[in-house]
């Protein structure tokens, strides 16, 4: 055994045989990124620099912390001078999931099993763009060498989804790619509300006054998204809130935020929690799973910020007062006006790994036969680090029904990111190979085979298509 | 080696040598919800259902996690039904507390060995009742088989303790059962304070028209749970907080709960610390031990809980604002006052698993030599899991002396429970035996075995009879 | 291999290889409370009991754990019995650090590796005076034993710091002491603030009557420690805070403290703010590293602190409200005004462990080529244990460059303390061997050995040496 070879990540002999039934799973992408243009149009990517580092803000942070210049991160360097600064630092990165995701890509898809360090980045550059080159590596190359089966991209309300339309109707691409419904310009806080409220009733040709209004028109948009295929929504909330309001409040809230007028916290989580309980009954009625994604705060250096724009590194996570309170209060509701969706809830902060999924398990039960209706996403962002994800699957497992998670998502603008469920599921076969070799499981094919094909691509694949 | 046999949970050799010293210790069952009826009266188990799953809302909340419907649940399935959809679901649950527990209680109860499967469990159905059925399986029989010694019940301050007077009177029972003081509707916030108020002026023969006459029969009825030979209170806590309040105010706090008036938010807080600091004085006037449970969200998914009651299965952990503050004043209070009784500190939020400690370290000189007087408690609810128990631990090694730790509790329903200190007693010896076989600590039986009988029993003995 | 052997912490092969490049690397000691005159003046210790038990609020408050008598504690019992209280307690501390760090101590400066017991008492107190008198131990002997290259001392704004400038011209002596500035008395909610500013107008020569003045006082005295070779600064806060306030306003507060009006909440932190921003413009322009530690609450248990006085063991940590928001709101500022010196941050209350590191990544953006410009500090106080150190690493390196990072600091104010770089660096070498052995990181010197040497004293050194 050495470094990054097949046995990476995979600590004794369990571990091993639980990979094997890991890795020929398929991948059911239920939630990326992705550009469906891309996919359709399926050009050869040019070079190195934009696949790897273009738009990365993982890497971009990383450099920063390591005292690059932005010139070498953002700026107007040379791509050989970006790859060279990117490569000093990644190649003294150990303990962070940078370095061991850029190792597993360099091998898995270029072929290059060497370390990196900061003598060898001209060879490694040199290798990978006569890869990219040579091969004509192009996106649905990425997409096949892994064997995903869905790709859920993420997408705006007002969408045309044209580009979903093609790749429906392409033939010769057998990836289901659908589209995600994510109105983040839905909420009163947002500052584009009024300007996509405009667009919306013009959209949708309905006239938009009110609050039921609002949501009239947002329900033509998930219908539309529903028979374009979507399986999913997706929501990110800074604080997960609950606060009651009438529907006089509501359109008063409405009037304000539609004319620009300065809307209150409080307002705005009313707001919040009005759209998110209707968002939710529409989702249900639709079967579509609804994702939320929260607490993160954005764009703190506001300085640059401003300079270079929104996801360039600078956001990180916020600590909400009251969670269990407010999240109790909206599962609550639901529930009570059977509004309640298939949802996955992924949390920045992991403060809340185990608060979160304890109080989820207040609101399983169901007479759909749902395993795991409620899921506790995979570790987010921060938390998509083999500490992150075990800490995940050690909540999920003692607050539930591990047996029945989902699993990893990609969460990726990026069409090297499917190494991420390979890392994953290395990750897992020794979670629970640990279990076996220290016996607190038994080692059985007959126990274990379904969990590890579950959690890598049935169960997801099920949750997605169960209609409740 | 294989799962669920004789080495189940020690890992290493120290693992297994500690596990001689532990599991031979008798049981000082400080805290559990067992009926003194059921004890004293000891009539032979009917159904393995009813034994195992009536009742216990742990297996509840992860049926439902599972997609069970509520028939198998708690409706009206048959017991064979019942059994089998909790098989189907156990099974499965690899990582969750409740997959260990049931092996373990299957094997050291019934003589099962076998492995939980989704297959098996009309022989595990058939097999378990024969054995009830065969022995005339009955309370005593499980708590012989576990020699415990002592057993703290949890009662109603009004109880008149007629099952322990018999039990006392009872030469054919060697261990000790005793009442422990739990007053939860002697806060204003409770919605049975007035009647509770009304029972408690009649049982004590005594007019209450303010605070103090309230804490005077509150006084009477603990001396009468001291004379039946009560050790121990206990309290259940949503937050922890400290807020000062003259006589004048307590007194108008009382008059509109007793009342029925809407009391605020303060006002419980309010009346929460008075009655906690008088209550520490009368328990340390007694002798008993304080023992505080906190932060526990009730009953969250109210369209179930209106239809299946409390304790269901719909509680979860809450999120408080400043408990180091509020701890901080409450204990300092305490110790100003010359008030402070031995107390056990129990949170439901692992949040706090080291600011409690941490903050109870603040407290615990005292001149009478009480080893650790300020305990906090074994990995309570849903921290009663191995991870849960060996972050305790850690925190209280951390903070303060590991080896005056007076060890796990029931806090169970169930006479199957006692199969819990075998497995704490096996994860406590890997604990410490991880340490030894990593030379973190010396390979002593000489420093070893006394740590390990006092936190398997000794020190709880030594602890709850120590009278300061 | 046996208990407190020279492989002691040393898991694996790859940790004793790893260890064998940290233990022979200096210490650069950039934070500690020694003494700077009993440095100068070198005065061999009398007795054991003053050296290892002497102000030491960690031992006193381990053995009020155990439930020890006051009078052997900071009372008027004999060293002797001072000293066999305290091996009672601490022969059976198996998980506290003090545990491991006595055992250091005893063997590596005493030449004692016996084991700790209650029964060896007295022959411990007898050959550790024996050695302090044979050997006439000073604590120039502990500083060179350790090869400890520089101490940052922590001094007092108005300190003359006269015995740094007689170590300076001591040339019997290379190690390089330098202050260290701390103006714990500069915020209005400090008991002293008018005290304080009285005496800082007198001892800079200049009127002080409002914000400005006194800010330019200030910077008197940072010049002049300045001058005097500090390197760094230090702050202790009880929460971050970020709250905005204008001149008038300040002169306001300023006003009202120097009166001994009082201060509301809100003043005190617009103060700190204030005060707060301009003292990290003044030590960026001086080159300080500015230091901040956060989050504890003091002197808890006040009857006890009453009679005790301050930092003798009733201490704890604190849970504030919104950290991430102040702390980016505070940072933010700083980049915008140009005023972000190097920065230490170091937190309490482990659960920040995650949010802090991640919340310093929003700034870490630097033309200055400064590697790890905002550093998560080396585990403090209560988080200085084996479990503390791993989470603070484990951080580290998920959020940055763990190979950035400045490493360990004593924080003490005991000669005997520099065992704590030892333990420090067997952590250290056990938690990257972990990472070799399990093939997570690539078995090369060539990647390791500098990552090893500048945990272990390099990054310190050029870190606190640095220029911006």
């Amino acid at each position: 055994m050495t470094f990054n070879d097949d046995n990476f990540m995979l600590q004794g002999e369990a571990a091993k045989k639980l990979y094997e039934i890991a890795k020929d799973q398929p991948i059911y992408d239920f939630h990326c990124h992705l550009d469906p243009q891309e996919i359709y149009e399926d050009k050869p990517f040019d070079n190195i620099v934009s696949v790897w580092l273009g738009g990365d803000h993982y890497k971009w942070r990383l450099m920063r912390a390591n005292g690059v210049s932005e010139k070498y991160i953002t700026g107007d360097a040379s791509n050989e001078e970006k790859f060279k600064a990117w490569i000093e630092t990644v190649s003294v990165a150990i303990g962070n999931p940078l370095y061991h995701w850029s190792h597993l890509e360099m091998r898995d898809i270029f072929g290059i099993d060497e370390v990196i360090t900061k003598d060898n980045w001209k060879e490694l550059y040199d290798r990978m763009n006569d890869y990219i080159e040579e091969n004509e590596l192009s996106p649905r190359d990425l997409i096949k060498q892994s064997d995903v089966r869905f790709i859920g991209t993420t997408d705006h309300p007002l969408d045309d989804l044209e580009w979903h339309q093609k790749l429906k109707e392409d033939d010769s691409f057998d990836t289901v790619v659908a589209p995600t419904f994510r109105p983040d310009e839905a909420f009163v806080d947002h500052a584009n509300f009024a300007g996509f409220t405009e667009a919306l009733a013009e959209k949708t040709d309905q006239e938009i006054t009110d609050f039921a209004s609002f949501m009239s028109a947002l329900e033509d948009r998930i219908e539309f998204f529903a028979e374009m295929g979507a399986q999913a929504s997706d929501m990110s909330l800074a604080e997960v809130v609950y606060k009651e309001a009438d529907e006089d409040e509501l359109n008063e809230i409405f009037e304000k935020a539609n004319k620009g007028d300065e809307v209150s916290a409080e307002e705005a989580q009313k707001w919040q929690t009005a759209v998110f309980v209707e968002l939710a009954r529409l989702y249900k009625e639709n079967h579509f799973v609804m994702q939320i994604h929260f607490g993160a705060l954005r764009d703190n250096n506001t300085a640059y910020a401003e300079e270079l724009g929104a996801d360039v590194g600078f956001d990180s996570m916020g600590d909400q007062t009251d969670l269990p309170v407010h999240l109790n209060n909206l599962l609550d509701r639901l529930v009570r006006e059977d509004y309640l969706p298939k949802m996955i809830w992924y949390n920045l902060n992991p403060a809340y790994n185990t608060v979160l999924p304890n109080t989820l398990a207040n609101f399983q039960a169901n007479e759909a036969g749902v395993h795991g209706k409620l899921q506790f996403g995979a570790g987010w962002w921060y938390n998509d680090t083999k500490r992150g994800m075990i800490d995940q699957m050690d909540n999920y497992a003692e607050q539930g029904i591990l047996a029945n998670f989902v699993g990893m998502l990609t969460d990726s603008r990026s069409f090297l990111s499917y190494q991420r469920h390979d890392y994953f599921r290395r990750i897992l076969a020794s979670y629970i190979g640990k279990w076996v070799d220290e016996e607190e499981v038994p080692d059985s094919e007959e126990l274990l085979r379904p969990i590890i094909e579950g959690i890598s691509y049935k169960n997801a694949e099920q949750f997605f298509n169960q209609k409740i």
